[in-house]
């Protein structure tokens, strides 16, 4: 399957809005959105761009990025409607993720690098600004910038444990596998993950074939980027070495890998498997297959990694809106200096923008 | 660590005879030793061959190989010295894996992707030959072309699980992990496994403090191809996704990966990790590491061939000689056909004569 690249042209006549996070505001989010747009000029970019940034997490990146367009840069309290939007092409509307409501946010100082609660409040009133604006269909696609699960976790919201469940959980879907699941899109390679962050003792408990079942039918229903067919060609890795080997170095190839591709079959999805996971990506990667379903968070993201570091986009599938993101974490080692890389999330900003045209995002 | 190309002028004034197996005779072995000779003249061959193959196995090639050197080739009885070698340099040896004392050998007929026991007792005679030939120090590595473990299983030796333990339990070597090692060269990603064809859930049972620290000194012992430094600089990849993340998603890490790492940097190793390990073979091929050490077959493999489908160099480090082998299989569909890609053989055979230009190939 070839991954054609976006004629901007073809859009242009009706662009998406896209909304961005800034991710946590002390990372590298609001410095690789700034070093994008200091990259593009208005008319060179295929979509409106919505930050949803702390005011302050921009202004302490005037030296960092002086390149970007701050002369365009328009503070807005609400997004309800695009109308609440600037008339002007060229501006670059930012939302205050907090509505104006809290001073604070206007007043406090962002280090870049030394992340602290006001910073991971920052960051989870952004994602819920970016949730509003997707679900509401005012931006057409929401794009995350990085945040720390851990200081989410220890100063605003015991238990967060990353975006993806938090974007199911407001969005009404209950069970991971069956309702929603987190995929990879690389340069041609996509890759679902039956299970995400467990111990591998744990992912392997995960490995049944009911479990299977519902992610191969998540899957088929939300996978995007499929364009071969009415149904994405999916394999199934399988579990152990060389897919079991017959059965001769494990049982869950036969036990339950197995019968649930039989299964998806009869359903009539397009299932192939279980694969030997160690050459299955490479086979991917030359065109045999959409999609890869993976059998735990390392078997896939190693080929994805190993094949496109940094070039990946992470994409939530089942939600009820397009949500893409990046796939490297806050890189608060380097925040601030002005040498954070925004090439990942161009890529992001340009698969994201593929998705759109075809029109199976979500 | 930049991967030098060999200059064969540097070695021609003494070429390394390379010992080649046929692999399983039904398999498309016989066929690309046969392709690769073809694509090249003597004077181009910083090496000289010797083919360990029945005649009945090339013979039956002679009209899918039409190109190879049957001209050149000189059936041989016995070769235990290099004084039983051809004189003349262009001649290219093929000894019989049965020492001319089986009759049969010389009269069956092979059926390209129809093995039979015969071809598992010429597979196995091949190899040991090859063994018999590197020990004494008549050829300089033996490169093994694929055989199929459960054909030599079945009709000759039962528990037969491969190459690298046949080869280490003739060598004297007795544990895995501590005496001898598994290991794959690609460009730019060299990776070692602490255990090998085990199902999932009992590869994890080999992540012990003891295992690691063992493995760890065997591959720094026996790594090749590591020329900048005394001790290769290791990465240790760990178990579960993001290492573990501080050990809220297992407890390998904190339990058995870092106290080994710990120990083996007080030996003086140049040991790092647990890293994590969606990432770290992207990092090891951009050029961070000399070494992954991968805490299970899936986790190198899928890296090694994803990196590097169909180039990757599979190595036995530890013997007292350098083995190497493609890594691929038998391929029973294709033999016969005159389709086979050499290519990965003739890789394999670069890697080889570049290890051991180095010096550090056992």
């Amino acid at each position: 399957m070839a991954t054609s690249l976006l004629d901007p042209s073809e859009i242009r006549g009706a662009l998406p809005l896209l909304a961005f996070t800034q991710g946590d505001p002390a990372g590298i989010g609001p410095e690789i959105l700034l070093e994008m747009l200091a990259r593009s000029t208005p008319e060179e970019r295929p979509y409106h761009p919505l930050l949803i940034a702390e005011r302050a997490a921009l202004e302490v990146l005037r030296t960092a990025v002086p390149d970007a367009p701050w002369d365009q840069i328009v503070y807005l309290d609400a997004v309800t409607s695009a109308a609440d939007l600037p008339d002007d092409p060229e501006a670059i509307p930012v939302l205050d993720p907090f509505g104006g409501a809290g001073a604070g946010s206007r007043d406090r100082t962002v280090r870049p690098g030394a992340p602290g609660p006001a910073d991971a409040e920052g960051a989870l009133a952004a994602l819920d600004r970016g949730i509003e604006l997707a679900t509401s269909g005012v931006a057409s696609a929401l794009v995350t910038c990085p945040l720390s699960k851990d200081t989410i976790h220890r100063h605003v919201l015991p238990g967060f444990v990353g975006h993806t469940d938090y974007l199911a959980e407001k969005a009404g879907l209950r069970r991971y596998g069956r309702d929603y699941l987190m995929a990879f899109l690389a340069p041609s390679l996509r890759v679902a993950l039956l299970s995400t962050h467990l111990p591998l003792r744990d992912a392997l408990d995960k490995v049944t074939e009911t479990a299977i079942r519902e992610a191969l039918a998540c899957l088929d229903r939300h996978a995007p980027g499929s364009d071969s067919s009415e149904h994405p060609k999916i394999a199934v890795a399988g579990l152990n070495p060389h897919a079991g080997e017959g059965g001769l170095l494990g049982e869950e190839e036969w036990r339950s890998i197995a019968p649930a591709i039989e299964a998806a079959r009869e359903d009539g999805l397009d299932v192939h498997g279980p694969e030997s996971p160690d050459s299955l990506f490479a086979r991917a990667l030359r065109g045999e297959f959409d999609w890869v379903l993976s059998m735990y968070h390392d078997q896939g993201l190693i080929a994805v990694k190993t094949a496109a570091f940094g070039t990946a986009t992470n994409c939530t599938l089942g939600l009820p809106y397009l949500r893409t993101s990046v796939d490297h974490g806050t890189a608060y080692g380097i925040a601030g200096r002005g040498i954070a890389d925004p090439g990942p999330l161009e890529r992001v900003v340009e698969t994201t923008l593929e998705l759109l045209r075809r029109g199976r995002g979500s």
